[in-house]
């Protein structure tokens, strides 16, 4: 897929706004860094790796007027989760050429989803149905995804049966933007509800399920989309391999364990209220975390673009040699 | 609560429009067991008691016509998985007076309920979280409700704390109907994705999980609104106690386990399109099935309006002799 979500042109940041698809291609033409911190805050660019490279360019256009260090902090407040996040703006921050920095961290990016998508599916051996959640593909970082690219990837090596797309609410992410995105590349797949997943196992045979990160500590807790844990504990269940699959820079190695990974917490009006309709009563109160975090011991494998890794996880030191 | 969502009154069925909640409240006024049919098959009426006793009114308006043998077989076609619908329809067939038989039943289910929400309430020890799934009050049942019964009735005697609604994708009955009854009485909850019910348990003290269902089969496997099994399972994972509420009405006491419980499968529409807006792509494939079902090994609890019963479940012969 060439979609390119987060290109810089000639000094602006255009940018694809997946807050309308799948109903509307709408890009964004961002000439600030102020622009380009808002929507990262308001979800129009999503997605842990392409959070870090919308970041990583919006400081680029930040040095060009001095303001460098006050648009650090702020974009720094946008997404507590994401690491990427925090990652591109130290490496943009004290590179001597920040643009030149930022079309560094997009092209490793490229690549590493690249090495992710083989890595994963050389776990494979035979044409497979794969369960995901999310969105994990080329509208989550700037290459071929991450769970989404293993998807990709085994399409492309006639090792994929069937992706199996939870839809992810509230923000229903698998069925608005993994499916637009599967069904641009024709790759077969049918969408579930998330409460369908544990009864989908009980009822097919299932190879694998991929999900993406936002964050990875350094024991291999990992916070993801909310219902990832769900999906891990109930693939435990069924004795599916589960699979997290992201690139070195989702992960934290200054976090032992996914107790220290700050959790956003959204807003009620993304239960409430779909496709601007008011769907619950009056004054309903919501719990609306935007991540969980799912424990190492669940994880089959860990899955970058340094290869494969099996629990028990040490992510510390290569994390600390990938940012030198 | 003194909703009356199923009335026989003067030769007409007046039914509550579940579709159409919570932002309006309308009423259907039905005069023939046609309609009554078509309210049930369109999900106007629904809740497998609810189902039953509507069922039951139904026949015996066809009874007054000389159909009820062409009705009966119309109604057993409207919604394949719950019970009580052909219960009821037995009953009804079998009895000297069709409408009095129709009358017994619902004032049974009252009953019922009433007694399931205080065998329920009896297995809480203090003032409790307890997790709920789909619609399970005085929408899918003629009285307080099943599981929604136990909620209420523990409320009443100030043991519980707060219940956490599943949404329950693809219809939103938590989010609609159950939200919208709780709120009608002031009963504290909050709603959350289906997804989050694993986060929800491990960032909070949950004392119960309580489930509606619409058939039990003799070894308590249970089937119930798709997303119970994930529930089920997460809830032994976390060691919360996993209860299904349920009249004997529900037993099928002819089916030795869940294998032979037939499943639903529901249009695609339900998971692509929300609040009548279309949401995913087009040519979207799901898989939809309206039940799961759940082992009789997660069920901590089955209760009843007979008593709470415990595994090994070995309800055959509770059913048949509640059926003399």
């Amino acid at each position: 897929m060439h979609l390119d979500p987060v290109a810089y042109v000639e000094g602006r940041l255009r940018v694809l706004d997946q807050r309308a698809l799948p109903n509307q291609q709408i890009w964004l033409d961002l000439s600030t860094w102020q622009q380009a911190a808002e929507a990262i805050e308001t979800m129009a660019v999503r997605g842990a790796p392409l959070i870090g490279v919308a970041a990583a360019y919006a400081l680029a256009m930040a040095h060009k007027t001095g303001e460098i260090n006050e648009a650090a902090r702020a974009l720094e407040r946008t997404r507590p989760t994401a690491v990427n996040l925090f990652h591109a703006i130290r490496r943009v921050e004290n590179a001597p050429d920040p643009l030149a920095e930022a079309h560094a961290i997009k092209n490793e990016e490229i690549a590493a989803n690249q090495a992710i998508g083989n890595f994963g599916a050389s776990l494979l051996a035979k044409p497979s149905t794969i369960i995901t959640i999310c969105s994990t593909g080329s509208l989550a970082t700037p290459g071929i995804g991450t769970a989404l690219g293993i998807i990709k990837t085994a399409f492309q090596k006639n090792l994929l049966k069937e992706a199996i797309l939870l839809e992810t609410r509230p923000r229903l992410q698998g069925l608005k933007l993994n499916a637009w995105e599967l069904s641009q590349e024709n790759i077969p797949f049918r969408v579930i509800a998330d409460g369908a997943a544990a009864a989908f196992m009980s009822a097919h045979s299932v190879d694998m399920v991929a999900a993406g990160a936002d964050r990875i500590a350094a024991n291999g807790d990992t916070a993801n989309k909310i219902g990832t844990l769900m999906l891990a504990i109930v693939s435990d269940t069924f004795k599916i391999p589960f699979v997290i699959a992201a690139p070195t820079s989702t992960i934290d190695s200054k976090i032992p364990s996914g107790e220290q990974i700050p959790i956003e917490q959204r807003a009620a009006s993304e239960i409430v209220e779909i496709a601007q309709t008011r769907i619950a009563p009056e004054n309903v109160r919501v719990w609306n975390p935007a991540f969980d975090v799912t424990p190492a011991r669940l994880i089959s494998h860990i899955v970058t673009e340094r290869g494969v890794f099996a629990p028990p996880y040490d992510l510390g030191a290569i994390r600390s040699s990938a940012e030198k």
